[in-house]
């Protein structure tokens, strides 16, 4: 793996669990001269420089924007606009900007009204995370083995993108190129469900009874544990994603809410052969994931 | 940890993960003087015997059964009838039966008709276990640091319950004693639920066009995965469970559906403040799962 810089001066607006663990891999591989994060969290720009995730940390946009070649947004895809208001006129011409957000079609319309002239701008979605925040919380490995969703826009610098998609692939990721609205339809299902359906299910638990809910936690290794990993995760980010990729995610929780109408019928009327049909299909997906290997 | 044999003679009526788990770690301890098993599936035999997980494997129930001073049950709970009417009439007097069935009253209300006179029923359910079946996948540590419940009924022999317990602490479980109705209310929510919804989803993905199933499976590690190990569990004992547990599953089905609708409406209506609640409310169950060791 090459040593030579990608970039003069980076800098991480929102520099939490994604962004700090860019930050370091950056780092790590020698991808960037300096490091420099725009956070409005003080706790977070302390916590990155003392872990040295950072050379230098500010709460000030012209000071962090108007060097930096490369700009990674890394704070809750809800914050976008107030994000552009803030770094747009501060960008220098030649700037690529890109972003880590978890939703594409709502982080686009968002951003690229403050985006002047000579910017270009590359969203990004990597497929990696844990259900931890903050910068002490980040890891150089985090996208190693993962993929990176890239979603560039019609008419932008294919120069851009690829410096982008080498960025991500020098830190361990495999580049996807995607239309950003079906990435939008495709993590509404893989990611943006998954998160809504373990939400719901650990609420539930969440509002029985003191004694039953301590049962619930003592016997919690028989299938409920797996659900409450993802339910522990950041509750502003988890709203800014339902709130910024509605559409998507009504759409597929009806598909979701029809069948499991269905199972529950068979449940109520005792159609076992159905039951058993419906378990045996889904291990066929089982194995394609670790054919995968992203088991 | 003593080494003096609590039985002389152990019988699995069905040598799956679970049973063959058990024997393995009885064998490990030295819990048991002789190991037999009685299987329905001639394969399930053959390996258990190869891999020296019993000491003797037959279809025969008046051969397994007659000498046997304790019964382990590990078939399917909707097997239970059928087991009862096969090894009812070989029970020895004094012989303890016991279970490690996902559900309590079923078996119970299945089991106790074919039991005579002299034979104690310890009903019994380990809060372990894995995706996989069949006797090549237990392991003889699956019950350490795991609960282990207990659903005796009134008048049952307390010395019967007392052995059975000191078996489970000896292979390393936690044991708790609980009443079986209370038993099923608690695991329709922390293990049949949970894979409801897993299957579920799963299926969901799995009736798409195969385009996007393509694109699930590639980007599954960002939720979507984790329901993918729960939903790939044996179909035949997992539409056992629902049947068999059908009021329990159906109430908190009810509550878990109604929570979800609730979400729903605030994602349609952008309610912002009501999702962060409810996804802040969440983690305080994962603290508590962490700090009960159960993470
Ligand atoms: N976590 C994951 O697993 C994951 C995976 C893939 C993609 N993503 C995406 O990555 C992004 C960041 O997620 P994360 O988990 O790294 O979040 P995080 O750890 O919560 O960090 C976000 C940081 O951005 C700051 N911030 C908020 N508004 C800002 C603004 N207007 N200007 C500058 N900084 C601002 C936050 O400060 P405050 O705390 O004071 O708000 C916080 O320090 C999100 O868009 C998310 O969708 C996350
Ligand atoms: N898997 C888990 O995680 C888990 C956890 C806790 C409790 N349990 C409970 O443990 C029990 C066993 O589960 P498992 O995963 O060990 O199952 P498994 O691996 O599928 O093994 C069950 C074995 O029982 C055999 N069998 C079926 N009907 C029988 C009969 N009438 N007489 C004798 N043997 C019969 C099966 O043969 P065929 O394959 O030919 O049917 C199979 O060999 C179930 O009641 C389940 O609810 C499971």
């Amino acid at each position: 793996m090459t040593t030579s810089p990608l970039f003069k001066t980076v800098c991480f607006v929102g520099i939490g669990l994604i962004g700090s663990s860019l930050a370091r891999a950056m780092r790590k591989h020698g991808l960037a001269e300096r490091l420099l994060c725009l956070d409005v969290c003080e706790k977070a720009r302390t916590t990155a420089l003392a872990l040295s995730v950072v050379d230098s940390a500010t709460g000030n946009a012209a000071e962090a924007i108007s060097e930096a070649d490369l700009i990674v947004l890394g704070a809750p895809v809800g914050a976008t606009q107030a994000v552009g208001e803030a770094i747009g006129p501060h960008l220098k011409p030649g700037a690529i900007v890109t972003d880590v957000g978890s939703v594409k079609l709502a982080v686009i319309r968002d951003l690229t009204p403050y985006l002047p002239e000579g910017v270009e701008f590359v969203p990004g979605h990597p497929i990696a995370g844990t259900e931890h925040s903050g910068p002490e919380s980040g890891f150089a490995e985090l996208f190693e083995g993962r993929w990176q969703i890239l979603t560039p826009l019609p008419g932008c610098d294919q120069k851009a993108v690829d410096k982008v998609a080498e960025l991500w692939r020098r830190v361990g990721s495999q580049v996807e190129i995607m239309d950003p609205h079906h990435h939008d339809k495709v993590l509404a299902i893989t990611s943006h469900l998954p998160h809504l359906i373990a939400y719901t299910i650990v609420g539930t638990a969440n509002d029985l009874e003191g004694h039953m809910q301590q049962e619930v936690i003592k016997f919690s290794a028989s299938g409920f544990r797996d659900f409450t990993r993802i339910a522990a995760s950041d509750p502003i980010m988890w709203r800014d994603v339902f709130l910024n990729n509605r559409e998507a995610v009504l759409e597929v929780l009806q598909r979701f809410t029809e069948d499991l109408t269905a199972l529950q019928r068979s449940i109520r009327w005792g159609e076992g052969e159905v039951l058993q049909k419906r378990f045996t299909e889904t291990r066929a997906i089982r194995r394609a994931i670790i054919d995968a290997k992203q088991a």
